[in-house]
């Protein structure tokens, strides 16, 4: 049996719950070995959940359990994700997180940590929710020298220029929607002025170019000055207005871009709607080619989550037998 | 340094051995060690080309070279493919095909004799040419139980209805361009019949839900019969016509056609046009998600092909480590 633990229980953590016992037999068959959550960790309470016997307050639990060897980070933000990602991979865990804050702000120091540990960090659901994107750059499209990323990467502002076309509101009245939806924070400057954006096209750049490039040197701006008649002018010319995120190999240098842009419909920027992401990755073999998928929600980031638990609960399985 | 062989030296062996020629360092950089084409087996004569001392007309060259740990077959078609894998697998070498008639046809007993001699068959490349879907749906995508696959899946047909619809050519007039550009072979009816997308349709039912199911078994509809007028009428209505493939779990079977469809313009499926292939997954926890890229073509084609001979070049390396 694999033992994991989960560390903070909210929509992506309960959902990495959920896929253990709805798909344990699945999931069993592909790693050929069970795979249990054995701890939970998060403060607040949930006496009414199934899961309610695996709780705990303590983080130190799961760090002094010697029978767990993957944790999976699901807090969000920098503190406390980082010291418990670091203490978790020191105390030889594999981590496997959806954070992409903290991996856009420390992933290089978490990646070493883990290297030095023997164990693995990996971050497929930071960036497109559920879209397989990381593992895809890093291994099926490896013989690539890449060339470019452009993506729409944000489901909050990608939500929020949909209902601004689809029902002509205006930026103020559309953002309030996507806040009584629990799609935009209270402040929702890190979606809406681009931030978020940034931190995922830079853990692509870090996965495509072998470059963490600083998100303070993007070029960077948001959609907040998009206005009714801005969607309004752009449907006329037959186009939607999306933010797009654009990393470019110029010269050696990655270039980054974040911005709001005149799409033309038809194209595959174009298709992708509500909080769908998509991402178009160019390499000097492949050409071109596109993912597109739920860039958010809870079932499909725990599916990317879990594709992390696999490949490192797979890779136990192995050694073991070796 | 890992050394490998090609069989074949068609447009996917060339364009394999330009990958290793063009993209040498980065490939070192990525598995940890160089990767090499030592020989490359075809019948035919290539003396302007700057491979030509590789070349070798005996199969047995490879076989018996102990120092080949990867075979890249891209003959095609079954014979002598099959009887090279077989012998390539028993000689202890892992293979690597983009040959998706053999793999849908003898891909079981294949990766079973690969597995019986403690190698590798890794086939990404016959489905969808560049675009990556066997290892996502294996890997990225492990945790979810597959409920659907519907894909356009072979480029000739999709070229021709492309076209129809351009330039309003009949189907006759079309199929005969397609062959001019060498996108069509001169008896069509694999790609055009809906045989060839029934086969990747085959490979992919296997990869996700574990069966490979015998292709005189689909419901299969070509595009011979698709006129002018059907295209012209589609058109009319916002459609286009498009050669789907669908392959759905029902009460634990799988079933699945092959027939032209009208499709809405602005979905996924209508995105692709001329030779590209999409391909859209569903699953319980992912939903859906879209994967979308160049079906055929030599470079795009190779890409495929390199990530699996990159995958087990890696895994050679890490057990000398071990």
């Amino acid at each position: 049996m694999i033992n994991i633990a989960i560390i903070g229980f909210g929509v992506v953590g309960s959902a990495t719950y959920e896929t253990t016992v709805e798909n344990a037999k699945l999931i069993e068959k592909r790693v050929g070995d069970t795979v249990k959550v054995k701890k939970i960790v998060d403060i607040r309470d949930f006496d009414d959940h199934p899961a309610k016997g695996l709780l705990t307050k303590n983080f130190e639990d799961v760090v002094n359990d010697r029978t767990i060897s993957i944790a999976v980070e699901s807090i969000g933000g920098l503190r406390p994700a980082f010291e418990f990602t670091k203490a978790l991979l020191m105390s030889g865990k594999s981590v496997v997180t959806s954070n992409k804050e903290l991996v856009a702000t420390h992933g290089l120091e978490l990646a070493d940590i883990a290297s030095r540990n023997n164990v693995s960090y990996l971050f497929e659901a930071s960036v497109g929710g559920g879209i397989p994107i990381i593992r895809p750059l890093k291994q099926c499209l490896a013989v690539n020298e890449f060339t470019e990323i452009i993506g729409i990467l944000n489901g909050t502002t990608n939500y929020i220029l949909t209902k601004m076309r689809e029902e002509g509101s205006s930026f103020a009245d559309a953002l309030k929607d996507a806040q009584e939806k629990g799609y935009a924070e209270l402040n929702p400057a890190a979606d809406v002025e681009g931030y978020d954006t940034c931190r995922k096209l830079s853990i692509l750049c870090w996965t495509a170019f072998g470059k963490l490039v600083d998100i303070e040197k993007f070029d960077r701006k948001g959609i907040s000055g998009i206005t009714a008649e801005d969607i309004t002018k752009a449907k006329a010319a037959g186009c939607v207005i999306k933010l797009v995120g654009r990393a470019k190999m110029v010269n050696g240098e990655v270039k980054c871009s974040v911005a709001p842009e005149i799409i033309p419909l038809g194209g595959p920027l174009a298709i992708a709607d509500g909080v769908d992401n998509v991402i178009i990755v160019r390499g000097n073999f492949i050409g071109e080619t596109t993912f597109y998928g739920p860039g958010a929600g809870g079932r499909a980031t725990a599916s990317a989550v879990m594709s992390d638990v696999i490949e490192i609960a797979r890779s136990i399985v192995s050694h073991r037998r070796a």
